[in-house]
């Protein structure tokens, strides 16, 4: 029996449906993770690519958009066990271009930026009360990487209450397994995944 | 490039050590969680055969333990977005057995024991505080599945502050592509994966 | 200068309207507070005799309620920094009359019942995610006491992202100093303090 | 009977001793609390002066030193409940001096300073995760406001699983009347509340 035989026979991976007000969460897509020298590589660039659409899409719409960025304290007084497994994340810091959004999906007006210092952008941040705040059911998340802190944040957002769309050509990862893998569990047990194009269909008239 | 030699260039992977007090996690190994008919399959199984080490261990070394299972409310009241994804686990109420902690890892007086019904054990439970009461810096988990409740458990661990070392031969899943690639993420992001007795030469003389 | 002048003067004070879906939240109405001789006294009694009116029209109107209740663990497991502040709340167990909602007020099907430890009754409880997966935005807030639970609870459901409107005719304390220290600090900083017939007109047409 | 009869007849009151690492925890010590045209005004000006003795001693004995600050966004996409309560808390922005923690208490190498848009300091920071990462059990509250902020991360530390002792002499508040309300309600359900001198002779010796 293949795997998806399994979890369908166990009763996993039923469908969600689209609720409610939209958020977009566009989780690292900072310079550093658009750099394969630094944490970038692999699909990444393509996924920054077609975020622009859905990004573009959600100001025409009114969705609301919030933006994550791991930022650590220049002084190192943040250090956390992430720093400890991932030494260089913790170079990170609010000036550091490579924290900065990348220029294609800059942050407008009206947007949220969310800084965090954890995998999940809902992580001991404000974005549930913020998207709470504004009555948000369904949440679109695009972002790298798939396999790290878009996968925390798509587990988050359920456990939150929020219904998770994955958009598929949207995350991207350094390694394609981990990206697959990624895939599979959420499609399993968490959220939706599809390509934004699919999505958009569900939701813009 | 090998997937790992791609994280390892780019400073993932690091090494943790075990500090301060020590508390073992066991996620989720209840009658539903070792029945293949239920949830379970795969190696899970074995992998409750061999927590039953950890945990003797523990209850002599005066580790702290902590069980978690998934209860759902038997009235319907509190479905939310897991159980839309997962219908099934909403039959996981209080009474049930297939909610019960597996008789071989019964919890005895002292051992905390977390409701939940979201993926990780820390996702509003008292998990977090209890250990930060007593002062527990290191997590030892095991559980079911790797892939779901013990990879959430994992990220959150690390995310409360907690150094999370996940029991490889103690953690378990329906399907060993899911529990493989799990691994591999939790190993180059988030914790220590090792077989318990590895671990058990660093902690106990 | 009066009090009320002094925050008036420092931009304290501003006015909530309601707003989106609400919710009313009926926080530890249970037996033990409702008897002077455990942890009730003062208006409570009033307090709750007035919640029904408040309940009767939520469920009416199709409003979301939930209820709190403190429950601890019969074999101590989990006495925490509470329980050692006031030891007799570890008494509140889950099958104890006196953790039980009192009879005027008994849960029914839908709606949602919290267990916590802690004073707030978002705190490590499924209540939050459970408001914005029915993107409740507006909380009614009865219960007891004023100034414990009650207070808590309104700060916390401010800070998530929801606007509390206090009921200030459905909350009770044991001490009338300390119920009307937190009402003044709730109006000037954290929510809305009317009776209930007021808001009504308001929700209710 | 008096208030203080009734609690503690219900077994309100109790004492903590502290124990563990210690952490000294200075809450929205910024200049805009600090100033009486501002936030400011009653014995908060005192209560700086006698923090610095705090700090100092922290400081020698290595205890684990925090700082909050209430942060808003520059472009307002962060404005929330608690902003729609008091407007000109939304003023306070990562460069203005009004948000700058006060020069006699300015944090210094290896101390955190969080940011929040909350009362309380640990509400969706890192203060939590940074305490239990250094196994921190027993934290001591200086800070503005007494009926405010620090009352709400008094309650918070508790919940979280921390010890919270209130320097009586280092918090301060714009009107005596919320301040001892919420010393008093601290006292009997919360934490310990004393003069900085009278702890010291249990903590340094």
């Amino acid at each position: 029996m293949s795997d998806v035989e399994v979890y369908g026979r166990q009763g996993f991976g039923h469908t969600l449906s689209p609720e409610g007000h939209i958020a977009l969460i566009i989780v690292d897509f900072v310079n550093g993770f658009a750099d394969p020298a630094a944490f970038g590589g692999g699909n990444i660039t393509q996924a920054i690519a077609n975020t622009q659409h859905a990004l573009a899409d959600a100001r025409i719409q009114g969705w609301k958009v919030a933006h994550s960025r791991i930022v650590f304290a220049e002084n190192g007084s943040d250090k956390n066990i992430f720093g400890l497994k991932v030494p260089p994340l913790t170079k990170l810091h609010e000036h550091e271009p490579t924290s900065a959004v990348v220029d294609q999906l800059r942050p407008i007006e009206g947007e949220l930026v969310v800084r965090k210092t954890a995998p999940s952008a809902f992580f001991n941040t404000g974005l549930a009360p913020w998207l709470s705040q504004y009555a948000v059911q369904t949440v679109l998340i695009a972002g790298a990487t798939t396999s790290g802190c878009v996968r925390a944040t798509a587990v988050d957002a359920m456990s939150y209450g929020f219904r998770p769309f994955v958009l598929e050509d949207c995350v991207g990862d350094r390694a394609s397994g981990p990206h697959d893998a990624s895939l599979f569990d959420i499609r399993q047990k968490y959220g939706e995944v599809m390509p934004y194009s699919a999505l958009r269909t569900l939701l813009v008239s």
